[in-house]
């Protein structure tokens, strides 16, 4: 699927909460996708910097989006198991998440999501097991 | 603290995005706190139940807020790490979020949050790592 | 089960490796048991203190125990995943495991391990996620 | 360090237990090493495939090595979380654990070890949080 087919399926797919993040799909590969998640004011906290919650919202959202593609479609499937490892903080307005699928059984599949900042700092890495329902 | 005096420090250590979330502080004690936590409709997605992406959110926020109530005031602090498993989805119009301290070094925190359905049953359980700064 | 009928079940099912740990089974209840592990000479590292990998191995084989005494009988499963967090060191001459399981699905288990000082003080906390295949 | 000088370490740092399962030192990078770990017999479990217990000692044991590597002599260092995800059996006679060190701050760093087959078929994936003392 296209980045501009996995954009248009995203609200029909994850939650209102998740939508209005206003990620932005950048490109796709079977399996892969790499999105932009813009550091909206909402997302600061006392530290003056992206709030860590949304990191892992952008890590599980573009993990599924990943799994999708390498579906080739819509299935139903849920997140059992995230985690997430914070390496430093995001500076500047956006950052980079990109998520693989690393292997994908028929029953479970597990991925990664690395968010990186606009210079290619590794922020945050996610790892996830899913669950094809 | 009690739970109105770590209500009303939400909206200066927290995102507005965490703050909309609408978290209520039920208990607090040396070290926990538990939380009722609204299921919004902006929280549904596709199989109609609540969004993990809220759960982890609320999670790490309750974290948070034990460890902010185990220091005895607020202390700045980040989480290093944390982990969600996803045991059942959420049903009804809210859930309890129960965050505890489980071990406090002079650098390190370890705590945990139990997100479970009014009837009690665990929906989600999740382990952290926090930094004190 | 009985922890007489588990503890001689461990040699058909886990690697010599891990039978070699001798782990003693003190108490089971369906989906849960207590286990007591040994702090041998060789667990001991440069810290003078038990290595983090006899732990996580432990906490690994007391969950997949657990899930064998949930389901009544050894059927093959896998772990998929584990996650472990040390809290504070081992002392004293063993220490004690509490595995239980959380949530049974279907084709998927969520369990629990802590690892406790003889004095009860948590030393560890593991969660994982199993497979029924 | 030289693979042979990260080699030479291991016997005074890790457990007798870790030591005895043979980890030969491939290659070092200052941040990084690339192991061979043998499938020895006593690994074996009940599937007829080497036990996850193994192969979470195994990546543990490597991440630690990276560190000291990236701090160029060895120092008193902890794991303070460590996360498996199993994702394919290791077949064959032997698996190659790659470490590095995502991140080193003051106090913690951050580290992933990817255990693969021989064929370079991905078998397990790790990610840990380590805290200088």
């Amino acid at each position: 699927m296209s980045p501009q087919e996995l954009q248009a399926l995203m609200p029909s797919v994850f939650a209102p909460w998740i939508v209005a993040m206003e990620m932005e799909l950048l490109e796709s590969q079977p399996g892969s996708v790499r999105i932009r998640l813009p550091v909206k004011q909402e997302f600061i906290h006392v530290g003056e910097m992206m709030c860590g919650q949304a990191v892992m919202a952008a890590a599980d959202t573009a993990m599924v989006l990943a799994l999708i593609n390498e579906l080739g479609e819509f299935r139903p499937l849920t997140t059992a198991q995230l985690q997430t490892s914070f390496l430093r903080p995001i500076t500047g307005d956006h950052c980079i998440v990109t998520a693989k699928i690393l292997r994908r059984g028929r029953k479970l599949a597990f991925g990664s999501s690395d968010i990186a900042n606009p210079d290619g700092r590794l922020a945050a890495q996610a790892t996830g097991t899913l669950t094809l329902l």
